[in-house]
């Protein structure tokens, strides 16, 4: 015997969770049929309201519900200060460190010639529109930090963006690169650390 | 800033999944919003038919979108053998290994006095029941196999069954313990080492 069909289909639909295999979607199905009716219903309306209701802020291009973002809309952030990321989660990383009280810009990803996704796809020229609409309303950007991952890609997109930005007047910064906090300089892959080195800053 | 409404919301539904906390039901969210908003909502769908679609055998108590469940209701499998296990998930693992051709009964978990679960809260005069109907029909029931859990709450409840059934003259075994195929001696736990030597059986 196989599974009823009903079963099956949502076995199936939890397989489509990111990191959820064949054994743990069963595991899934199982708990919420047999213990959690309440919660797999919550979940299946969460999940209904949030693909309908989530779009994308018009200003910043992050995961938005509304056409700007609380970010964006938020007067007292500094908007002369910019950030360019490469995706909605990196927003929620820097939001959650705290410290960084500008604005930010999300790319759809990095430039990758082999995927197809160049400067159209993910997103520059709106960036450079931004920038540019910035600097007629009331509040120019005067710096853009450079925050894509430190990767081949990653670094290609910031140079890109750097070539773009220096012309027009703007200050253009990439977050620093070095040996994480907390980290041991023994287990650090030697990229960083030769980095890390590079890169050193005086101290007193 | 915080997450927007609609996607604390997405988070927190997630996190009802068991085995997903806070990063990964962060991570689930993210990649359904901006690369699988399709395969959100036939996951939104397929919890929805299934909590209200699937019920429980009313001959098997497994889990089951009929009042009677594809194994109870096929005439080719053997009504002499009943298997007791406790819970649809055991019956699954049964199924998919293969092999067996009687019939089930599922317990609603295991004798455990301390979490207030006696004979009547896991379903036994349900079982009783379901065996003297078996006699007064077609077929009655002339094997009883428990499967309950190695665990002591497994023992406890599968003598407790025995002790019930024995007197009406029904065949009851308990599967096999031992050392499970492919493992190696070297790391199977003293218990089990210990049950296989006391079990074993007679070659050639």
């Amino acid at each position: 015997m196989s599974f009823s069909p009903l079963i099956r289909r949502l076995i199936d639909g939890l397989r489509g969770l990111p990191g959820v295999g064949p054994k743990t979607a069963q595991r899934m199905a199982l708990h919420l049929l047999e213990r959690d009716r309440d919660v797999a219903r919550h979940l299946a309306d969460a999940l209904h309201a949030a693909m309908d209701g989530v779009g994308y802020c018009s200003r910043c291009r992050t995961l938005s519900e509304h056409d700007v973002c609380a970010i964006c809309s938020d007067p007292r952030r500094d908007s002369s200060l910019l950030c360019i990321l490469q995706s909605p989660a990196d927003v929620w990383a820097v939001e959650q460190a705290g410290g960084f009280h500008g604005r930010y810009f999300v790319l759809k990803g990095q430039l990758s010639p082999i995927d197809g996704l160049g400067p159209e796809e993910i997103g520059i020229p709106a960036l450079l529109e931004a920038v540019e609409r910035s600097a007629i309303e009331e509040s120019a950007v005067a710096e853009v930090i450079l925050a894509t991952n430190p990767t081949v890609e990653g670094e290609a997109t910031a140079h890109y963006i750097a070539n773009l930005l220096k012309p027009r007047g703007i200050k253009v910064s990439r977050i620093a690169h070095g040996v994480p906090l907390g980290g041991e300089l023994e287990y650090i892959d030697g990229g960083t650390l030769a980095h890390a080195l590079a890169g050193r800053t005086p101290i007193l």
